[in-house]
């Protein structure tokens, strides 16, 4: 199965998105016409009737019974460029504040042309977004909404000025949405849910954990493990920031990661330093909405009110998804043997002498099976 | 002690803003000038420094220390006035826009033409909004700021149409914040804490509460009590909703707040009806805010789910602070012997004699007590 | 309506206690042996058959049904009188063990006839307390029977060595089941449930709480109040302590029960003094089961920790109920004029110059409207 | 390191139970001297100073400091053995118990004297029991001394009436503590904390749980996991109830512990039976304490309040380390290679025809790596 329809088998709320050949535009073009709320105009914007609540429902179950990938990226396009700023509305206004302007009138009529001008700037579709943040769920389904456009973005399943201003426009959205007023810091022990641990697990981009003694350790003595949660989605790590409590710099990540900290209960004064090993942000919808140092400093804050002796905070820098790209080089490098970018002919030798193989399937073994530094 | 700096005693944040007769408005400016952030240019507006914490958290604290009424008032005006939108920026990009409209270049020119004038039609007291809302307890005093506003502009203590506008942005930034997606729905029963039963007590403008045996008769059996707290300030009542299960649509609503509902265990059988009989919006911050109907249609739904055999959904509507209002005419009325514009000669007759006092009098006594209707 | 049966009227579970003037002694007979279970053999027990649970439920509901007083009296009366320990058993058993001792045989087999003696040592109502206990709010109900019982000795409803044997038993298991091990330490505040604070205010003994400000006071700055929780009937307070902290020993209980604390936050510098003004048991079924003594020691570390500078922790001891006695007293008195006990006729004359009213008279007044000391 | 002292390096609260060869013995005797506390007169005993909060807190220490294993159990035998009954005593007020029942005097006289035979009959190890049991931590600790004892008993390290008897004396006082009205039931979801699941995941007896994938699917869809929980040990699982909900009653284990049960939300029409598949007690301390039935009564409750349509339940009763003693069994076998007590000569035959191997040794296999039944 291909196209946009792919994936709707079985979906009684999408069935008619994908009832033909040239039926899924139709459908699609259908279900944004009933979902997207028109923008009434300014005189009557109050009085306008209450958002229709179903209609919102209806189209967050159509979206989520679409398939990952083109089938949303079209409906996402689709939505940004047919359901934006209405330009002449936009041009008639603009007129009239720079006529009011040159006017002089009493301040009260540059004003309301100005705020009758911001209003028709706002695109139709933050209509249909501020009715789906208002549902049960809504909140989280904008999020992943975004996660997708975020992606089709990236893989160029849509692009042009359109979605990247309805990026910009749910991303600004989320920005007041997720605002650190709305946030609660939690830590994670191994006294909460298994559910949350799982979920941290997954996320970890920058050092993988193995297996679950490894994630007890990391939320164990000498280990902190904290994350934001929006205050309306409990428990949903957002953003995970992992830290490690020593008596000095480490000078290698590795020291952290793998070496096992003493079970026993932490001694305070063994306690000077904190280091910042990983951040992971566990939602891709919410790339570009500053998480990550509000964490941090919020973090700082927690930790100098339990250890006010901790002198030194740092952070190890790693750089996520070098070692995966490393491996794909390697790799690549190996199938076309004669190419070799990354090391000269007299280094690579010299580390098949040491290791006893050729260097690029020796370094790709040793980054693969996660030893690193290897047990020569 | 009066003008703006009435209150400010011993207020070492605020101390600055009153330190002589013409300082007030001096400091005020200074306060104003470090607190509001400035509109960094378009261009770089993802690079701007982040907001200065330390900033935020003086105009929350200085705010605070202003006395209610009109200090605050004045401060509030100045906002408004000085810190709004930079008209000459508008006219320019508004005049840029046609241009590029005009011009038909590609879509992206259009697109970007009219974001920059959107982004300089924001005010810039939006921003000092926005950073006050990332404060602990930022949001709580977004609330109470609007209510000052709110009471401000009713006692005219504040005016004009930057005023006007300026509540409108933070109506709408409230909106934002206090969407039903961050609402949760609770119910208050006897095992509440204290402090939300009091709040509720305080804040019920409908029907007085009495007294405490009153407050516990209206969340025990036969009634329930709902409200809606924000995810970020938990147990905090913003609006409260009372609802009688009866068997009946009350003809009067006496009966539902005077009478006391069996102490018994409800008998599902005799609930059929469900009585709104009440509904306070305890935070003046959130006039104009959609919550009532948000309320009502939530708690529709919670009894639906408890109750599957109510059929019946009533209001009774009534007039808050009709009763206050007529006392007061009456007793205008009975100070000015010879006016009386409510009953005729011949009412005011037959009503004397039936209860063997004057109209007005009588009326008025029984209105006070709170006795009505008249057990004569 | 008197006797055994008054209250039980619509109450088809005791119903059958109650159908006719022999009837009630019948009918708890056989209640009692329905629900108390015989004592299998020592060298079956453990094969006895499980506990009949809704025998011991009947026994809840009937016993509940019973009106306070002299009817529970009696059923308790007999419970002890007819389910107690089978002497002749006993006997039999002693006399083995004095054997056995005689005989001086292998030590299994001494402790083995210990051990049937004390089997059979153990009253029938023993095992129908326990299997009470087992129930779904069994504990709380033996809490209540136990309260009857102990008003019952108290008031001679129900008297005799084997009321106070029994008495005694029930104590002791109250004393194993109330074990501080079980008990967790609570501490009440204004965000308490009103359920918790209004039973607090309730058995408040030493000094009557006025009304709910009084209540929000005691809660308030300065002061403490905590109390004991059985970990299976949560938030039910057995035993209530409250504290005043102050700079130093007050030297009148007004001083702390009827003048305001400052309502502001606490301030550290001026807290010296722990003073335990007030400790109430509620649960009178707990008399003799050692609380108190527990609960202060729990309560002087648990003020220790948050207030290390605290140097003096001390106790007002009131005489609880020596107010009423002195009312009563004094209207004996004032009934009968010539009489008087308790001043002579020197301090009479002084105290009528002084306030001038009779002495008799307006000490009574003083002590009934809680104005003490007076505002001569 | 062997005796007593083994494990207590370091531990200076147990330092005085190893200073020596001869010392143990003797630090063991000062340790219980002081510990258990005497027994006072009968007449006096309600007027006995508090229990000496230290004195047993120390006994906690140095048991916990002795290694598991004869170190303990010696200390548990000394303690049987050296702080009974006084038989002295026991005798004396038996022989009263028998005269006062000859002399037929008042039931007063009787009762009293059968009360002091029950006084003196109490071991005096029961008081030190009841008072660890008030301390912190005091009842988990009870628990697992009880635990110790029980495999103290079951190796011999520890033997003879006194221990069988202060065996049944915890044993019974361990019933009263953790009877079912201080018990709560938990359901453990993947919303648990990992914790818990951890030591379910531990304790699993009967069909060991391969991996964290394995206890997910054990507590999702279609299967309940339960506990019991003492009231003042929270989310401490005391025994652990596992559940199938399936459309059948299973023929075989297998079909519920390796199958994967559908992970989409559950269909309650596919749902008439429940199988109790698996039961285990985590507590050794706790043998002989009625806990099974009484957990599987109230899930069977539990589940009929959420299934009302739950026609049948069932239980699968495995044999624990049935499997276990059967492969050791063929192993011993296989060694012997002529004894075969478990397959007559045909059988073997006959097996080793169809499957190409040894009987002996294909049973084998097929037990130990858990594919039963085989896929031949």
């Amino acid at each position: 199965v291909t196209g946009p329809c792919a994936g709707l088998a079985g979906s009684g709320a999408a069935a008619s998105l994908c009832s033909g050949p040239a039926a899924p535009s139709l459908a699609m073009e259908e279900l944004l016409s009933r979902s997207v709320p028109p923008l009434p105009p300014y005189e009557t914007r109050e009085k306008a009737p209450p958002p229709a609540e179903l209609r919102s429902a209806e189209f967050m179950r159509s979206y989520r019974a679409l398939e990952a990938g083109p089938p949303r990226a079209e409906l996402l396009a689709r939505l940004a460029r047919d359901f934006g700023v209405d330009h002449g509305r936009v041009a008639e206004f603009s007129a009239k504040v720079l006529q009011a302007r040159e006017q002089q009138r009493e301040p009260g009529a540059l004003l309301q042309a100005e705020d009758r001008l911001r209003y028709y700037l706002s695109p139709r579709y933050r209509g249909l977004f501020q009715h789906l943040g208002r549902l049960e769920g809504g909140l989280r389904f904008l999020m992943e909404l975004r996660g997708d456009l975020v992606e089709a973005l990236a893989a160029r399943h849509a692009e042009g000025p359109h979605v990247r201003e309805m990026n910009g426009t749910l991303k600004s959205m989320l920005s007041e949405w997720f605002s650190t007023g709305f946030l609660n810091l939690e830590r994670v022990t191994w006294q909460s849910p298994c559910e949350v641990l799982q979920k941290i697990s997954d996320s970890e981009a920058v050092h993988p954990v193995r297996n679950w003694i490894d994630m007890k350790r990391r939320v164990g003595s000498y280990r902190r493990c904290y994350f934001f949660a929006h205050c309306a989605i409990p428990r949903e790590p957002l953003i995970v920031l992992h830290v490690a409590l020593t008596n000095e710099i480490s000078s290698s990540i590795q020291a952290i990661v793998k070496e096992v900290p003493p079970l026993e209960t932490e001694d305070m004064n063994k306690i000077t330093t904190a280091i910042f090993y990983s951040i992971s942000l566990t939602q891709q919808g919410l790339q570009g909405v500053e998480l990550g140092t509000h964490l941090i400093k919020r973090v700082v804050k927690e930790l100098q009110g339990e250890f006010p002796q901790i002198k030194v905070f740092s952070s190890l820098s790693p750089i996520p998804g070098f070692t995966k790209w490393l491996i794909g080089l390697l790799s690549s490098q190996t199938k076309e043997q004669g190419r070799n970018e990354l090391f000269t002919d007299a280094e690579c030798k010299e580390i098949s002498e040491i290791t006893g193989d050729p260097a690029a399937e020796k370094l790709k073994r040793l980054l693969t099976n996660n030893e690193w530094p290897p047990k020569l």
